[in-house]
């Protein structure tokens, strides 16, 4: 893995700033800036370990004093609650502690509105308090969308301790809630001051959630990493059961894993981090699953429903001669070495069709839909038709890509 | 006036853009990128007339057919919407309009939710359906927040019928909404595709409303245009009279006024639009306000609370030798003329300090307190004490600044 160099603007796309006043009979003016964003992603171990001093200075500037403002899931609380304080204490650091239950469901604007009640309870400074979010996707992008909000924008931490969380949400820009039955209808773009991934957090993970952030780091592996693949492909099933600690015979192979998920994912983003470009490599498994997730809600998990969308789009790559029968298989392989799902109730052929049409208004009028061709690369299509998408679901019903 | 020339940026000044990854015991990236902004404010005599193309293309893009998703202000639909409706028809056009009460006290999340249920209603595309919002500054905030909350952003074009939408929301990037007692405690940095400043819609404006929006106008000549400030003193109860429409004897004062200000807070709004520097000229008169707003709902508008809030911050002027007494008294005068109030119930020293207090946490720890020196330019103080805005209070409870 190389180090992309520090790139200098084109000439010829430089930025415009600066306003222009034209005037004809009445004056129009142009108005034109640009808003630089900086943030740092970094992995750290046992950032709950006094010795560290990550946690502690997350997000401060001169001015910061020592309360701190601190969101925490739940889970995470009963998990890591006691340790949290001995090191917030170790650090004489005087923390405004709020817990929420993060889950799918109560992704609502009522829990911003909640953790916006008590950033005006806590007094929070307009700059120099950090908001430092501890849990999964989902509180993560429940407290940067608050964040975000919160007089126009609020300095806030990332913390994920989920392991799609560390791969996904964590790292890049985007915060948002459900709004009626629709996934992520409402939200931001709003790059925190600092993401500090810790993968010790996925120790007290159950399994069920390890799978479910193996599915995006398999999306990274199918569109653009095909070494990443073989990791899962001869490490899955021992990465779930070791929840991607180091320690087994195979070395630190979850530690590689990570790396080459997060690098794939923000050589991605950074690129195009307010979506200029709606055609997104990264959008894999992610054309049908927002329609699957809100329709089998509370049954599947975010990753869960993206494996599904993943596995219909291998099985309609396949027919079109994009992906080979033993390509196919592979991926069909891996998705049960990881214990991911290829199939779920809700997934008949009315529903996925309502899924597109969803996801092209979302796209702007075209699919835009990323087909994976081999393993490792991808491109994008327009026409997959719901002919496709009905053969692909019996591919799935009879037994899944490696159902022989 | 002037153009400012299309400045190119300084080579020290480069946005840098790009992807760091640096490898030390584990990796850490730095992610960074700029989110270039272009919008245009125009104005524009007779929007309504069907022989004007500007409101028809508005916000289009060449995939834009002929739907079009209007929020219009109660009030403006009352005096405009049969008008709207033939100009629409005139263009073949096929609109959905939605009208929403928009007062100060449901700028609320509740009214972002309505306008974002009518956006899932309409099926509005990602990027080239635009959203028209027409109404006065309450309405293009909420409906503003709601196009920058929908998908992450959906492009929208402000129409503002109000003076105060015309010469401050109506032209800058910010939307927002109450929450709890606090004045925009919640909102975000989101610019129009297209702006369009129509002057006629103010002859059905009662004088109250006009006086309002002259409030932000004399807020600009004070701290930065004295000509606009004589054009005030020899012309302000003859604009409010004939709410700045042509015709008089004094020809389009209102015009130049409009002029003025409006270019005044593009050259201020400009090069500071995300607010990364939070000393701001156009706070003028935004310190106290926002306190004596909310505390006084709903007997002050806007403008009226700004009003309050400049008389108070002459007198702590005066005293500190910035403004001499006859500058005081003409500034007195001016507002005398333009009907504004320099004085509340509500505007009493306890009340003050707080309302200092929470601007100060706004400001990021500092008061940025801009104080008129002389009429047509200002200085930043970081130290106005409670004793004098002690002293301030009594001078404008004796009469104002103007009284003898």
């Amino acid at each position: 893995m190389q180090s992309t160099p520090r790139s200098l603007p084109d000439p010829d796309e430089l930025l415009v700033s600066g306003l222009v006043r034209n005037d004809d009979h009445r004056p129009n003016w142009l108005v034109q800036a640009a808003n630089p964003v900086s943030y740092e992603v970094r992995m750290v171990d046992g950032l709950l370990d006094p010795a560290r001093p990550d946690l502690a200075r997350a997000g401060t500037t001169e001015l910061t004093d020592e309360r701190r403002f601190i969101v925490l899931d739940k889970q995470v609380e009963r998990h890591y609650g006691d340790q949290l304080r001995a090191y917030l204490k170790a650090h004489d650091l005087d923390p405004y502690l709020c817990t929420l239950p993060a889950e799918e469901r109560n992704k609502t604007m009522d829990s911003v509105s909640h953790v916006v009640h008590e950033l005006d309870a806590f007094g929070i400074s307009r700059r120099h308090d950090p908001i430092i979010a501890i849990g999964g996707g989902v509180l993560l992008d429940i407290v940067g969308f608050a964040a975000s909000l919160y007089r126009r924008s609020t300095p806030y931490v990332r913390i994920p301790t989920t392991l799609i969380g560390i791969v996904d949400a964590g790292v890049g820009v985007k915060t948002g809630v459900n709004f009626g039955s629709h996934k992520n209808r409402l939200g931001s773009y709003f790059a925190p001051a600092l993401a500090l991934l810790d993968k010790s957090f996925l120790a007290t993970l159950d399994e069920r959630h390890i799978s479910n952030g193996l599915a995006e780091i398999l999306k990274i592996a199918l569109v653009k990493d095909e070494r990443l693949f073989g990791l899962l492909e001869r490490h899955g099933g021992a990465l779930v059961a070791a929840r991607m600690q180091p320690g087994s015979a195979e070395g630190d192979v979850g530690q590689e894993v990570l790396e080459r998920a997060v690098h794939g994912m923000l050589e991605e983003l950074q690129p195009n981090l307010w979506e200029s470009d709606l055609q997104r490599l990264v959008d894999y498994g992610h054309t049908f699953s927002p329609t699957i997730e809100m329709r089998a809600l509370p049954d599947l998990l975010h990753g869960e429903a993206v494996g599904i969308d993943m596995a219909l789009t291998t099985a309609i790559a396949h027919r079109r001669g994009l992906v080979d029968e033993t390509e196919q298989r592979r991926i069909g392989a891996v998705m049960r070495g990881l214990k991911l799902p290829q199939h779920h109730p809700v997934c008949e052929v009315g529903s996925l069709a309502d899924a597109l049409e969803d996801t092209v208004r979302h796209r702007d009028g075209l699919q835009r839909l990323p087909l994976p061709v081999g393993i490792g690369s991808a491109r994008f299509v327009n026409d997959v038709t719901v002919d496709e998408i009905e053969r692909a679901v019996a591919v799935l019903a009879a037994g899944g890509l490696d159902a022989r």
